[in-house]
């Protein structure tokens, strides 16, 4: 049903040896030149990545990786798919570029699609660049309807780098930018694997996280919280499925107290955790929801907003005080067009629920018994975490909170060495490939962790 | 030397029934999904474009317009350049994305020619998805670098639509989204025009605004201000050409009080002004200068800083706190090498300096002879401005500052009657074609202007 490349289908499995050479030029310039997203400029070491086809890229080296990071979880169909790539040069020789203030037709389109899957009543879309302006403009959309100025968020949660979406994130990467005032309060989200409300059960983790909320809530004032917002999936934060009726109760206790619930779907949707959108597997239905990276696997940069009825509304006969040059951009929207109906002909989204539920939910069930290393493994689709343990009792992780160990550097080198592009963070991999990965390029991939993995238990205690 | 489309030379002065049919779908899902920047959504009637070539672009109804807005004063290359849709086709055939924190020859190309024409030792770019993005990562280097959290900004400005850079912005925009501590402190700008120090000469003008600043940092504390941020020719806010001396004074006053000065030349650079960036006609080297739009025309989403080295040491050992998906995106890095390559072969930069001055200055300065209704023309390259009055001495506008008026939408309808897409903001026009349109198209488009302003002079008392 997937049309992706396997690897008897690739056309070249090698990369030449003038690209081997542009590669080392650009790697030289690119330490002389290019300032690198959150990292110290002058020890970094960038891998270079010369091309990339289906679920593999390949390094600087010529040396072809299976691509289990999705790059940063994005890249939901693979590596250059021909049907996305050709809308994109298509659009390219018809129209790149025109003005938010216009009608297009590849925007309307994109809008369209885009409502017609979100759940409930999000039927307008407001198109941004990524997924930060997306977070940013739905706090401010919430704020102009409430009338209020709080946004509560989690704490183990990601939500962008510009100012404010980087202060409503809840990791480490906020520290350095907590300065102002925000409006942001945080909130300690429902994380059974380690428990901050002292639970053992889904069902006792639910309750006390929702009484935790709503205790905070009433305590910060219900009437001056604008928006409440929560990755569905919390992503690069860990991966932690919230526990049955969490999200629900989240849904009822915003309803109860007038604050708007944004879910952000940017890493969780477009199909990432076996749905359209990761609000359905409880069948939530929030107030906005924002989007980017899987709705055109980030070929050309989108992100945007989805909008309820009621917040529309709002807006009917009011300015709404935002916006951007590149809002609704005609290449990026072609990309999301082709994107989106590519993933539904190719039955992608069902093909990432089946890989899920038969191959990586299993295999990594698999893996837990076979390795004292691993403390938790959770997930869905082609959306799962591995949890690195020193010990399963303690459950002291294999890199503190906020930092790498020689232990997890050891075993990313390992994955590295056995052709995997591997997802790190903290003490965790993340298994994040393509929602249209070949079973037997997965199944490949899973090995190669399963084997890595004994790295790790040589540090367990 | 420009290659850029004549009205003889275009393939094809209309466009076909089909594609005017799919505009009007397109119109009819616009009005229902899409959600536009700076609008009430309900009165708001989007005119739509079908097509865009050269100078051109098509309505809803297929008739041709000159484009004298370049969008969102963005398309410097004009529209559809072939050798820029090339490479973006070829890059998407090869490579459409990868994450920021690997090496990819695009991005260090683009770095290197952007690096390679910025003034000074601005050696260094951090590439985002636009202006905005831009800004809000410049104040963050700033802030980091200095240790301080103020930041100064001028009123009549515009910096961009997240949270921080809307709030750094010194126009009507910011108003609604003023609340919470953004650190900002606005100055009052040099404005010859309509000056705010009761100044009658450019001289005075720049002696009294550099010491209004100077008290400014005094009095906030020059120890409390990481930086200020100035647009080197205020854009949308009134292309009003800083007096003679003003910038070097700017740049001498954050010299003298370790500030940080950040130069926003979103849309003043890449040409516009008839310099690569408009600081260069001044000779001014700031810490931080912030660029999108005519990087590579808005054809692929893409914004970025370009970082002194001194400001680079201080992230040589220590972690950037921030990041995005998208920076340094290969299909929007391919074009801006495509679209810096292609000005810099056909003489654009040269070409727009020529055309200020050979043609729109002389023309705007006869208009004003001509016309009562103009209280100044400004301006440089191919980006002006007509400032109109309803009476020359009072200088009362022909629309409030920050609204719009009966005989500014009646001059802007006449416009487009005329076959002109305008560019308009308040009481002003501002003429801001391609750098490449060629001579006729553009006398063309200033005798439509020049015809439709008899509508402004009926206004003046």
């Amino acid at each position: 049903m997937t049309t992706n490349l396997t690897p008897d289908t690739l056309t070249d499995t090698k990369v030449s040896a003038e690209l081997i050479e542009a590669g080392k030029r650009a790697y030289e310039l690119d330490r002389e030149h290019v300032f690198h997203s959150w990292q110290a400029q002058g020890p970094f070491k960038p891998m270079t990545i010369l091309k990339a086809e289906g679920s593999y890229v390949w390094d600087g080296d010529g040396n072809r990786l299976i691509d289990m990071s999705g790059q940063l979880v994005n890249t939901n169909i693979g590596h250059q798919h021909p049907a996305v790539v050709a809308a994109i040069q298509e659009q390219a020789g018809q129209l790149c570029t025109i003005a938010p203030q216009h009608v297009n037709i590849a925007r309307s389109e994109a809008a369209r699609l885009i409502a017609e899957r979100t759940p409930g009543d999000l039927n307008h879309v407001f198109f941004t660049n990524g997924g930060a302006d997306a977070v940013e403009h739905a706090i401010r959309m919430a704020r102009l309807h409430t009338g209020r100025y709080k946004v509560l968020s989690a704490y183990r949660s990601y939500h962008g780098g510009t100012q404010l979406a980087v202060n409503v994130t809840g990791d480490p990467r906020r520290i350095a930018n907590d300065y102002g005032d925000a409006g942001v309060v945080h909130f300690m989200p429902a994380y059974t694997y380690r428990s901050y409300f002292g639970t053992t059960t889904e069902a006792e983790e639910t309750e006390r996280a929702l009484r935790h909320l709503e205790d905070m809530i009433v305590l910060e004032g219900a009437q001056n919280i604008a928006a409440l917002i929560l990755e569905s999936i919390p992503g690069t934060a860990g991966i932690y499925m919230p526990p049955a009726g969490y999200l629900e109760g989240v849904r009822e206790l915003t309803k109860k107290y007038g604050i708007m619930y944004i879910a952000d779907e940017v890493m969780a949707g477009f199909g990432r955790s076996g749905k359209w959108f990761s609000v359905n597997h409880w069948n939530v239905i929030p107030d906005l929801l924002t989007f980017a990276k899987g709705v055109n696997s980030g070929y050309v940069p989108l992100g945007g907003v989805a909008i309820s009825d009621a917040i529309f509304e709002t807006f009917r006969d009011r300015v709404y005080p935002g916006g951007l040059t590149y809002s609704g951009h005609p290449l990026a929207c072609a990309a999301a067009v082709a994107a989106i109906n590519t993933m539904a002909d190719e039955g992608m989204i069902e093909n990432a629920e089946r890989l899920g539920r038969d191959i990586i939910g299993p295999r990594l069930a698999q893996m837990m018994e076979r390795h004292p290393s691993i403390g938790d493994v959770r997930g869905a689709g082609v959306f799962w975490a591995i949890e690195l343990v020193k010990n399963r009792e303690t459950k002291e992780p294999m890199a503190a909170y906020g930092g790498s160990s020689p232990e997890m550097n050891e075993l990313i080198g390992a994955l590295k060495a056995k052709g995997i592009l591997p997802f790190a963070n903290f003490n965790r991999i993340h298994v994040v490939p393509a929602l249209n990965i070949p079973d037997e390029v997965l199944e490949q991939a899973l090995d190669a962790i399963d084997e890595a993995l004994e790295i790790a238990d040589k540090y367990v205690s």
